[in-house]
């Protein structure tokens, strides 16, 4: 049989995967929330009309998302994640051994209820002693948070629950709860697809933080061209690469080289935030 | 209206393109050629029913096909381009001031005449002097050829007329007609979407070159993720920018910084092609 998920793109612009099942569908207190089988792409979870994690190809965000501010840093102890309730993000965090506390925030439990269920290799560190999980408003979390190495938000795109993710002024709570050298990543989403939101993320964290990089990565299963990460530095260079041979994780995209790659950017881009 | 041109592309995954206007369509000696307005991607040349280059873009694929080769060889001066009929690799390649001779062997006159009356700003370089375009077969042309300093090889996917530009035959007859410090360049497909091809190219160049290696650009208007290029080379290592400040060049995605980051492949393609 001939079934699809058409997601919801710009106006000139779709993409759709081949379904053979629709595994999960729920309407929760803050977005619709789906599982589904694809064709080609193995198991794909699915918030209000995006594609957030495929199996086949999810390792490639959260590897990026997580190595590149953690390898850039010398000693991140102490972490804070905001979002990624999927677990993909703590899955890789947690591979690092100095890791010492993750607190991770996340809106939605059917989003973690969700993934626990249907897809046990991204959601496999849950049980991980060093992680706390709290399931609240991230917003409200980083006013009387404190202290971490880094921030880490994985948020979904800025509609629905994730948009007040997005702002200046959740920026600089975060700021203010982070160590004297800590530094912040956000998905930025795509520079070519939604150049507003990139350009925005990229002023709002530099406003706030001495020290504010773009890095690129390619994600199969967004929209094409390169997606988007923005980090926020109080102190450390994070194109420098701190990871020695990173032996021993285990990784399918991330290496050093490709974290230092991942800062060259096109001279469209450049100019996107230069302007 | 509600107008669509929908991409063949996997069983599993298809790409739609919203379009205001279809300014041409024929069925040449060799394969079906469209010109269509976007919405969003200005005026498209579509071949057999996938997007070639779109006017927004399409400078991506082209800077980066021409100036990585261009910039790692110390005096490029006789270029010989196959296939390329729209004429974005023949524009990027005149900037070069050390070019002094481009012999392009393009097998569909149509695509050619197609460039020249709808795509304008792409198709702008075929009045250059240095110049000699021949409506031929490339595969004969390469047998009896000679000699240059770099090859480009721009071909359309694996199917109807460039099917032939995949194999290792062709790849043998372009190392006779370079010169003892030449090398070739190919477009290799997405080695996310196509891993056969992908491969395929990397083993058949690698059989034929002392050195080969792969290099990434993000090209938003084909399949999402990587999109790969291979490189031949019998002396340079490619890796080795050599190209000064290219000032001047006015180029929006390329520069030396992306020429060396395109080179660091993400774990999972070096392994692709280490197997």
């Amino acid at each position: 049989m001939n079934f699809w998920f058409k997601e919801k793109n710009t106006d000139g612009y779709q993409v759709k995967w081949k379904i053979s099942k629709i595994l999960h569908n729920e309407k929760t207190p803050y977005q619709e929330l789906a599982v589904v089988n694809t064709l080609e792409w193995g198991k794909a979870l699915i918030l209000d009309g995006a594609l957030q994690v495929s199996e086949k190809d999810e390792f490639i965000y959260h590897e990026m998302i997580v190595h590149v501010p953690m390898f850039s840093h010398p000693a991140p102890r102490n972490v804070l994640i905001i979002g990624g309730g999927d677990g993909g993000t703590l899955r890789e965090l947690c591979k690092h051994p100095e890791l010492q506390k993750v607190d991770m925030v996340e809106i939605d439990e059917r989003v973690v209820a969700a993934s626990k269920k249907y897809l046990p290799s991204i959601s496999s560190a849950f049980g991980d002693t060093r992680v706390n999980l709290y399931f609240q408003d991230g917003i409200e979390f980083v006013k009387k948070a404190g202290k971490y190495d880094l921030v880490i938000v994985d948020s979904s795109d800025p509609v629905g629950p994730a948009q007040q993710l997005f702002t200046r002024e959740f920026y600089s709570n975060i700021y203010n709860c982070l160590n004297d050298d800590g530094m912040i990543v956000v998905q930025s989403e795509s520079p070519v697809f939604y150049q507003e939101v990139f350009r925005s993320v990229y002023q709002n964290i530099k406003a706030v933080f001495p020290r504010t990089m773009v890095y690129l990565a390619y994600v199969p299963t967004y929209v094409s061209g390169p997606w988007s990460f923005t980090i926020g530095s109080k102190v450390y260079d994070p194109r420098e690469y701190k990871g020695g041979s990173n032996a021993g994780f285990d990784l399918k995209y991330y290496n050093g080289k490709v974290h230092q790659a991942a800062f060259a950017l096109p001279e469209f881009i450049q100019d996107m935030i230069q302007a």
